[in-house]
């Protein structure tokens, strides 16, 4: 038995249930609006905030915070198919790249963009500031610019197999293709590769969220888009 | 031949160092006004970020960059003594508090206490926010209480023996320490572990650390404070 507590729209908790499906892994899921602190997500993780995986393990129930720890965990106890490359200076750059994502990428797009333009509505923390969507928008093109440097390179992120860089990288982005704000056919090494990450079964159900009220953007789904 | 670019008040370089030290790793450094964007350090890190560790290995010359990828590869490059647990569950604790510290902790305190008090100074970005100032404070007691319940269970933040939590954890309570920001008697638990870290080797030249025309607080060295 395995429960990931999750947000939908949350670019840790897609990384989780991106690497579980890849490692074929089952699992159920809590769906957690943390905003509204949850008693039972803070019983979990003190810091308040998803994902959060459960594991039932021989030695009793296992519980698991943070997206980056929770990933080397899994890469640890299920190690096939890997995550990450096999020599040391590939792995400490796929763990760069994701490292990228989850602080420097974060603060300069998704707290911009997906803050100002989803979570506020949904959290009821006011009108978003249409300055901070725009330097969103202009962080969004020079990360994308970024990535195309590096697959102008490589065929993933950080090497020519699928690692938690493309993996990390892919979970953000996709949820601001949810909101349609990707420039993808201005950056086209960026679109074929996500073209590529959207063909992976491990991407199907993420490709099937559907928030309540706030449907993606058409195309979201589609393969060929 | 192995050199660190670091900041002397970075966090995350402090962890780089201490874990270096640990590990009886020798290592020069270069000190790097990170906010003036060098062309070293941007050539080395596209962040523009330190830490940067560059080794010379038998197949050349290996940057690394992000303080958790570089620690997860000394790690696994240099295993003795470990720095993290030997369980699984053991070490995705260890690896659930370094995450807090790095990001709960820094956007909780060190982006209210050190940015405004230090940073902005030392940066010329202008005056200290009072209310940041404030919020940093509070926000500084509140995680200190959640440490002592931590260690009231452990000897350390993660179990018996020093780990990457510890080190993550005392490197950015150093940096408060040296603006006398922390008020270590209201938190005996947590007093003595950091009595007991300011005894490590490994901490020497963290407590050596003098910022020019930024002296440390009295104390800040001394191992009975």
């Amino acid at each position: 038995m395995r429960i990931l507590h999750h947000w939908s729209l949350d670019p840790g908790s897609r990384q989780i249930r991106i690497a579980l499906s890849e490692k074929s892994l089952t699992f159920e899921t809590e769906y957690q609006r943390f905003w509204e602190a949850p008693d039972d997500l803070i019983a979990l993780n003190p810091s308040g905030l998803p994902p959060v995986l459960v594991e039932e393990t021989d030695r009793g129930r296992l519980v698991l915070c943070e997206p980056r720890a929770i990933l080397e965990y899994l890469e640890e106890r299920y190690p096939e198919p890997p995550l990450l490359p096999s020599t040391l200076s590939d792995r400490a750059e796929a763990r760069r790249l994701a490292a990228w994502f989850d602080g420097k990428f974060t603060a300069e797009v998704n707290a911009c963009l997906l803050h100002e333009k989803l979570e506020k509505r949904i959290q009821s923390l006011g009108a978003p500031d249409t300055d901070a969507i725009r330097a969103g928008r202009d962080g969004l093109r020079w990360h994308l610019d970024y990535v195309s440097t590096l697959l102008d390179q490589r065929d993933g992120l950080a090497g020519p197999r699928f690692t938690l860089a493309d993996l990390a990288a892919a979970a953000h982005l996709s949820c601001l293709d949810y909101l349609g704000d990707v420039p993808w056919d201005d950056f086209p090494l960026v679109k074929a590769w996500y073209q590529r990450i959207k063909c992976r079964p491990s991407f199907r159900a993420i490709l099937a969220d559907r928030l309540p009220g706030y449907p993606p953007i058409s195309g979201y789904q589609d393969l060929d888009f």
